[in-house]
């Protein structure tokens, strides 16, 4: 507890763009983000005022971060799950714990114990060899192309390749990087169902939203998903809050979800704010990363509902060297679209790197996400 | 410009629940606010990283912390205007200047002008002798009680006093205050128009709205103001809009008003970020804080639009000691009403003291009145 306050204090573990969107919430709360940070000038360094430095890597650190929190989260999954475990035998209250975090953390533990929950997921193998990867292509997993994942670390279409056929799957394995492979999945688009669960076991489940990838990478979120039945929403719904409660997870959940002809098949699973809820801050009563706060520390979730009925999150990428400054992009946006609701990160630009997004809300969802669209184009290219 | 951003630094002097709020704000705006503040437990300085100790009444303070920054500006009007005239001189960029900002640090100022330009203002007249305010009462006055105003440094009910009669009168002359008196206007509810002026000279106006005062203090802010005409609206609009413009006011304008049988009239002026205004976090489409950042960044002002048809926020004062701690009395809200929005601003409980404030929206103003109410009394009371 923060004496000063009289309120809890929330660690995180990474100082990116969702720890940097927590503080901003916790701020409601009357708190303030502890953040462990690789670099001061990391997004939510810039912004929070209670910044340790220290890599997530380094038990000593964890520790001494921990020391005051009343509960320790991730901005990423990259901890070692060994120090989470560390922590907690200590009496840390992490969340969410190394338990549960392992399925995040390995896609082939996932995959695992969802298939033995029944929970619907692409026919995959662990594989060692090229010969094993070509078995699969040609026995079950549906021929080539097969998709090939690493098994840990993946994020934002780094760690997943699309192999074409045998040469490929020998290149990729001569890497030596950990690997499964699944059948490419005859898909009509993707999904996410968000949901956050909280020690007291409380689940809060947003409505489901279909997102919209480049390259791997979203790039917009449509809320509520487009078109979807009713039936298939609560079915998403379900099904991660089954797998939030059969998990363990404390905090956010959201699961990446195919929607095929016949149903919904899982993709990935991730325990903390996500790039599909950034919709939330404008277009939720309650924004995920307050509900995540909320949740890890065993407050009664927030209400749920869209506040608007349609919501658009594009997000912006870092565009091509030189042009016009962010700066000046924002003037011209803020010209443009007086409504749009921008957030940027305070990174540097890169290419294809997530340098902020924007929200548009109003009742017609065509005209909302063609908003969206230009408002993340005009930051991203200027024009 | 902050060169690990490519974007602005604003600095505000005041670490209050503004400048936290502000903070909040700037954080989407890919900024991080910067703040002078006196104590390192500023509601402010628990959240911001950029924290400068320091007071607002010393301008060798304000010089070093104005380097740097595209932009100062303020969380309250207690800086002395020679200061802010004399970083004028030194080429800073403060907003509001102190040409328009004396109108909002001294009553007798702004009377005198708001009188010039012709805008309504209540009789009113500068007292230096309790013969003079019983002359005042007698003759233009409209009789005992009079209002008596410090004429400079008062907020929250302080400064303002209702006077019975003489002995009253001569009471508070003996103070050694300097005064002014006003007639008690016959109101029937008290209003506030907001708006925002950039460098430039766009203005944007606000939904105007109820604000309900107990003890002096604003205690619920209805948005938009309940039954009020469209035309009485546009009155109070048009009217923040031309004094606005005729001070020269740049970021936010608070125009508190008196609503009476016959029309409107002014009451006081603020300009920076308002109680009234705190609805706009989550009841308008841009905050009242990010408006004030980019009024004074010359960014091209956001859209003002309601988010619900009915909004009301309402402060929560600091209760008497003792009884369940605040963290304790969240759960219970939480746990009363998922949907209320909270925002405590980290501050020591003190009887009377603004600690937070709660918003709630809906469709009809009734029920979100209620809830906003049982919601800031169970924060404030824990019952």
């Amino acid at each position: 507890m923060d004496t000063r306050t009289g309120l809890p204090v929330v660690g995180m573990v990474g100082g990116g763009q969702l720890a940097r969107m927590t503080h901003q919430a916790a701020i409601s709360l009357g708190q303030s983000l502890r953040v462990l940070s690789v670099s001061p000038d990391d997004s939510a360094a810039l912004v929070a005022a209670d910044v340790r430095l220290g890599t997530h890597t380094d038990l000593a650190a964890l520790r001494e971060f921990a020391k005051g929190c009343e509960a320790v989260t991730f901005d990423h999954e990259h901890v070692p799950n060994e120090h989470i475990a560390a922590l907690e035998a200590e009496g840390v209250k992490v969340f969410p714990g190394s338990a549960a975090l392992v399925f995040a953390q390995d896609k082939g533990r996932m995959r695992e114990r969802l298939a033995a929950m029944g929970a619907p997921v692409p026919r995959w193998q662990r594989v060692g060899t090229a010969a094993e990867i070509e078995a699969f292509a040609e026995a079950g997993g549906g021929g080539w192309p097969v998709v090939a994942k690493a098994v840990r670390g993946g994020y934002d279409g780094k760690g997943v390749w699309m192999l074409a056929g045998p040469d490929e799957a020998a290149e990729l394995v001569a890497t030596g990087t950990p690997l499964l492979v699944e059948e490419r999945v005859p898909l009509r688009r993707e999904l996410a169902a968000l949901v956050a669960r909280s020690p007291f076991g409380q689940v809060a489940a947003y409505p489901v939203v279909e997102t919209v990838q480049r390259d791997g990478i979203c790039v917009e979120v449509l809320a509520p998903a487009p078109g979807l039945s009713e039936s298939r929403a609560l079915e998403a719904q379900q099904l991660a809050i089954d797998l939030a409660n059969a998990l363990g997870v404390v905090g956010l959940l959201a699961v990446e979800l195919f929607e095929t002809d016949g149903g919904i098949v899982v993709n990935e699973l991730a325990m903390r704010p996500h790039n599909s809820g950034h919709w939330t801050i404008e277009g939720a009563r309650t924004s995920q990363f307050e509900q995540h706060l909320r949740a890890v520390l065993d407050y009664p979730m927030g209400a749920t509902t869209l506040t608007a009925p349609a919501v658009v999150m594009a997000n912006v990428l870092g565009g091509a060297p030189g042009g016009i400054s962010i700066d000046e992009r924002l003037h011209h946006l803020f010209a443009t679209d007086p409504g749009a609701r921008v957030h940027l990160y305070g990174k540097q630009v890169r290419p294809g790197r997530k340098i902020g997004h924007v929200t548009v809300l109003g009742d017609d969802m065509t005209s909302v996400r063609a908003r969206a669209v230009r408002a993340a184009k005009w930051l991203q290219e200027g024009v």
